[in-house]
């Protein structure tokens, strides 16, 4: 038997810091009100002339360093991604591939939303316990700035730039074995985050460009109730189904949507603050990058060791939701 | 072990048609020209306020209905397109899983251009063989109408719209499976097959739209040359690696891109023309809905059987490319 391993992390975080003061500038907000209602202070975002591709090639080089493989033994490329740099010619896993000097393998892009890093897991999970793929890097880039409508009060605060990355592989030892993922979708709920214009539905045009229809939109209330609903429940069922208590989680990972919605997750599982890994003040929300930038900094500030115990959730437009169970197991 | 069967294919043929001759009073052509370049006589359109999902969700539920089974079964939705309903979120799959009323599922797009049923294909299979999934809908849907600029003349005419679906399920019986399924890629020909704005990159702006650059773009000459050269060399590779002779294969359907290319990789094959499922000639090139709709012309024209060795073959932007051999395999 084939068991997939999550054998390293990484992650590009843009220099060029936006802070709540500077948001006070341009709407009528405040830094208090906007920590109070999401725990953001800060967020990054890339240069002009940098798209999603430039941040994930950065953070993809990290995590084959780490995972200490050659570029040559990668065989497959997936790229979670809502802002790709194209729409949607050619994909940004086939970008990365050809800045960090990888061809001739399989590539491709996924569209979850903030769901995006738990789905391309899951599909990794697939490549590898088929015996179809040995070497997979995962990307998570999003460059939201390129989204935003700046005039949009109740939205434009909560997003940020950045990428993270992952090498998943095949390996025969049980104990390394990414133990499940579960992702899920429920389009009835389709109006609460979107980005309504620039597709088939509503192409480029005056009126798309004049009412900003290309940047996203999002239901704020509702998303959240339902996030914490829906996490709360998707993550208890996951531990269940793995008899796992609070204690066996070493790291609990979630998308960085909202820091009430993590902390109402992370009381509903009687999770501690030491347990749960917070980045929501620094980056804000980067969608399918979120959860691998935030492993990459508990990574990176020695908390996350081999043979930890991690837990993902994450919750975005679709609805999609997901969670991952797996032990952190780098190359011996 | 458990195998990937291809159960049912079907496609929703949207009912506008453009010729070439419409083309004629809109740009400096003529039906001569483009039926000699292309093969093309005519291609469908969606009607204005039909997006991809409408389409994906017709041609699902006929592939569903064929497939013999119920909706409930189905545990994974994935749908190819490069012209998504939104930009890019909720995906095309969540609202194809609301429309045809299934939710609480996994569902997500996958962005791999003209190749992107192929691609679909090969993850379909890695989640049906790694026991992760039993039932898979899979979706290419395309309104390229939606990226065309109608005054490019090299261009404008060689993209339709349509959608094509199939549903793939678990046999425990070898003699059903997808033998095989072979993507590739390469991220340094990025120019040859563009749509520049509108993404991350050129985000939605005056600029962008002025100067079209929300439409795809294409080097014809290139991109043919490359096209032949890589499906000949991609799918005679697929038929030695499983002993094959041309005579062995019941139906090539290629995507549909251009006839000179489906002739000229035939004819590599040497594969005689009851071999090779041209539909181009009617519907252009539909990008990731093109395979599925062919496949689903020779099906309804009674010619694809139970048992029948099919081989797909694909290229398209990124570059990528792929090719898959398998045998039809209805429920029994």
């Amino acid at each position: 038997m084939t068991y997939a391993a999550f054998r390293s992390i990484g992650a590009y975080i843009p220099q060029k810091i936006m802070t709540n003061a500077d948001f006070e500038k341009i709407i009528d907000t405040s830094d208090e009100w906007i920590v109070k209602r999401t725990g953001i202070k800060e967020r990054r975002l890339a240069e002009k002339d940098e798209a999603s591709s430039d941040l994930g090639a950065k953070a993809a080089e990290i995590a084959i360093k780490r995972a200490g493989i050659n570029k040559e033994e990668i065989d497959l490329i997936i790229c979670a991604t809502v802002t790709p740099d194209f729409l949607c010619m050619p994909s940004t896993a086939c970008l990365i591939a050809s800045k960090i000097g990888i061809k001739d393998i399989m590539a491709f892009d996924v569209s979850a939303a903030c769901t995006g890093f738990v789905y391309i897991l899951n599909i990794a999970k697939a490549f590898i316990e088929s015996g179809l793929k040995k070497n997979i890097l995962l990307v998570g880039a999003e460059k939201y700035s390129s989204i935003l409508n700046y005039e949009d009060r109740t939205t434009c605060f909560i997003f940020g730039d950045g990428a993270g990355a992952a090498i998943i592989s095949a390996t025969n030892d049980k104990n390394e074995a990414i133990l499940d993922v579960s992702c899920s979708s429920d389009g009835t709920y389709e109006d609460l985050i979107k980005t309504a214009g620039g597709g088939s539905k509503h192409p480029c045009s005056q009126e798309v460009l004049d009412a900003k229809m290309s940047c996203i939109s999002m239901k704020g209330n509702e998303t959240f109730k339902l996030a914490v609903k829906t996490l709360t429940s998707d993550v208890i069922k996951m531990m269940e189904k793995h008899n796992l208590k609070n204690s066996d989680i070493t790291h609990f990972i979630p998308h960085q949507a909202n820091y009430r919605i993590i902390k109402a997750v992370g009381e509903a599982l009687n999770l501690n603050e030491n347990q749960t890994v917070v980045t929501v003040d620094k980056y804000g929300n980067t969608s399918a990058a979120s959860i691998p930038m935030a492993m990459n900094d508990a990574f990176e500030e020695g908390k996350i060791k081999a043979g930890d115990t991690i837990l993902f959730d994450a919750f975005g437009g679709g609805l999609t939701w997901g969670s991952a169970l797996f032990k952190f197991a780098p190359k011996k």
